[in-house]
C-alpha cells in the first residue's frame, strides 16, 4: 500500500484536521465529532443543507461545506456510513429553526443512519426533510444497496439544494427541487484500477493489467461488465449509451454535464471523455447548459471516471448558476 | 499502460478539444495550433498573461485561462516544450497594444523556445517582457533544467501577475509583481509511484514497493533521495525542512500555502500533509494568509504531492486575493 498518510486508523481524523486547517476562516469541526459545519452556522433565517457518508470519496463532502451549498457535511471513517449521533450533531448545529435538509446517497447503511438520525432530531422538537440520491444507472440493487447507488449527481443535489436554501426557500421548497434534481440526473462510471482502504491495507478487487470495469462503485462495487481497456471514445460511448436512454434525455433537451474523475485519473483523460460526450450530445441534438470536468465524488486513488448529466429548466439552471463558495465548487 | 486515451499521439489534441467543448462560452483554441485563449482575447487596454510548456501537468496551464490570469495557455506535447511558433501565435492572439508577459517555467526547452518566440515577436513590433520561474529547492540543474524547475509555484505566478494585468497594470508592473513573486515562492515535492508518458507507453522511472522519491521532479526528474516510505508527518517534515530554510521564511512572515497533488493522490492525503504543513508554520511562529489545498501542477497519474510557500506583502495580498474566474482556480 502505497499512501501518504499516519496511522491508517487516524487517516479520517489527521484528514478533518487537515480540512479545517486549511480554510479556518470558513468551516471549524465540531468538537468530539467528525462533523464539519460552516462557521456561521447556524445561518439565521435558512434551512441548513446537510450531507455526509463514508470518507474517500474526498472532495465530496467536506469540500462542499460553505456559502450556497452545504452547511455541514457529516465524515464517516473510509467507505463507511456515520453513526447517527454524528449525524445528528451535525442537524443540531445547523438548524437556525427553519429546518435541516438531508442530502443521502442511497447506500443502505447511510440512508438508515441519516433516517435514524432524523427520528432523533424530530424527537428533538427540530423539522427535518430529506432527499435519498440514486442516480447510478449501472446496476439495480448492489453490495451495500437496496435500489441504484448515489454518485456524483449528488453534486448537482447539493448545488442546487444549496442555492434554494441560501435565496430563503422553505424546507418544503428545498425538498421539492432537491427531488426535481433527483428525478432528472443520471451518471454511470467505469474504473480501470482498484483502491486500497487505508485500514484494510490491500486494494478491494482486482483488475488485469489490460482490464477495466464497467458501471463500478464508488466503492468498487461490481459494475456490469469487465473487459479489454477500450479507447476512450468508446469508453464515452458506452456510458452515455445507458445514461441517455434512462430517463430518456431527448433531442431539444438541455443538460448539465459533469465529467467526473474517480481520484488517479489524470485530468487530460478526463477532457478526452468530455470531447466525445459533448460529440454525442450535439449529435443527439441536447444542448449543453454548463459542463463540469474535475474530481468530484472519488473513490480514493481508483483510476477510472463516471459521466452524469442533468436535465436543466429555467429554475434548475438559475440555482445551478447562482454563486457559491466552497473549497471545492465555487462557481 | 492504463490510460483513457485514443490515439496516443492524439492526446493532446483530443484534450484540448475537450477543455474547449468544456468552457465555450470562455475560451476558445487558436484555429490550427495547440493554443488556449480567452474567449475575449485579445483584452483591450490590458497586459496579456501567456504561459505553457508541455502538456500532462493539467490543469497547468489550460486551466488557468481566463479573467484574472492567463490570456493564452501554450500547450506542447505531452512533457514537451511547445515550438517557439505556436507561442508567437499566442502572443500575436493576446496583445492588444499594451504588450504581452510570458510565465515561463524553468526547463531549457521551455526558456529557449518562449524566448524565441519573444525575440520573433519583438522584430513584429509587440512588446514582450518575461519571468521564469524556478521554485523547486530540491536540485540545482537536472536532467531537462540548468538552475532549479519551476513547479507549482508557477499557479501564484500566473494569479499575481493576472491580477495585477487585470487591474490596468503595466507591462513594467506586471513584471515587478512577478518577480517579486519569483523571489519569494519555493517549493518541494515527493513521489510514490511514476508515470506514463502516453506515446512512450512505459513509466519513465522505478520505484520499488515500499519506496519514494524526495524531490522528485513533475516530469520525473531525479530527486534527493529515494528511501522507503514514511509517514506523511515525516514527509511533511522534510519538504518543510527544505523549503523553510532555503528563503529563508522566519517567526512573523505571513505566507501562502500550496499543497499541491501530483495527479493520483487522493485528497485525503494531501489534508493530511496539509495538517502537518499548518502545524509545522504555527510553531515556527509563521502566519498563513491562505492555504490551497488540490491538483494544480500534476504529473499525469504520478502519486505524490508538492508543498509551497509564498511569502506575502501587503501587495501580493492584495492580488492574491483578487476575483479570478477560470476552469481550476476561481478564488
Amino acid at each position: 500500500m502505497k499512501k501518504i498518510i499516519n496511522d491508517p486508523n487516524q487517516a479520517v481524523s489527521d484528514m478533518l484536521q487537515g480540512i479545517v486547517a486549511a480554510y479556518p476562516d470558513s468551516v471549524k469541526q465540531l468538537e468530539g465529532t467528525t462533523v464539519v459545519v460552516r462557521k456561521d452556522a447556524p445561518v439565521a433565517g435558512k434551512v441548513a443543507i446537510v450531507s455526509g457518508g463514508g470518507s474517500g470519496h474526498e472532495p465530496a463532502h467536506a469540500g462542499y461545506v460553505g456559502k450556497g451549498m452545504l452547511d455541514a457535511a457529516v465524515c464517516g471513517e473510509v467507505f463507511t456510513s456515520p453513526a447517527p449521533d454524528q449525524v445528528l450533531e451535525a442537524i443540531k448545529a445547523t438548524d437556525s429553526g427553519k429546518g435541516v435538509f438531508l442530502v443521502i446517497k442511497n447506500y443502505s447503511g447511510d440512508v438508515m443512519n441519516f433516517e435514524m438520525a432524523m427520528e432523533m432530531a424530530e424527537a428533538e422538537g427540530i423539522q427535518v426533510e430529506k432527499v435519498v440520491v440514486n442516480d447510478d444507472v449501472a446496476v439495480e440493487d448492489s453490495e451495500f444497496t437496496t435500489g441504484r447507488r448515489g454518485i456524483a449527481g449528488t453534486i448537482f443535489v447539493h448545488k442546487i439544494a444549496g442555492a434554494k436554501a441560501e435565496a430563503g426557500g422553505s424546507l418544503e421548497e428545498v425538498k421539492a427541487v432537491a427531488e426535481k434534481v433527483v428525478a432528472n440526473v443520471r451518471s454511470m462510471g467505469m474504473a480501470l484500477t482498484p483502491c486500497t482502504v487505508p485500514a484494510a491495507g490491500t486494494p478491494s478487487f482486482h483488475l488485469e493489467e489490460n482490464e477495466m470495469e464497467i458501471g463500478i462503485g464508488i466503492h468498487g462495487e461490481a459494475g456490469i461488465e469487465r473487459k479489454p481497456i477500450a479507447s476512450a471514445d468508446e469508453i464515452a460511448n458506452e456510458l452515455m449509451e445507458h445514461v441517455l436512454h434512462d430517463l430518456p434525455y431527448r433531442k431539444g433537451d438541455e443538460v448539465a454535464v459533469m465529467v467526473n474523475g474517480l481520484g488517479a485519473t489524470p485530468e487530460m483523460e478526463l477532457y478526452i471523455i468530455n470531447k466525445k460526450v459533448q460529440e454525442i450530445l450535439k449529435e443527439t441534438g441536447i444542448n449543453v447548459h454548463r459542463a463540469f470536468v474535475g474530481n468530484f465524488m472519488t473513490s480514493l486513488e481508483m483510476a477510472g471516471c463516471s459521466v452524469t448529466l442533468l436535465k436543466m429548466d429555467d429554475e434548475l439552471k438559475t440555482l445551478l448558476d447562482a454563486p457559491s463558495s466552497t473549497p471545492a465548487f465555487c462557481f
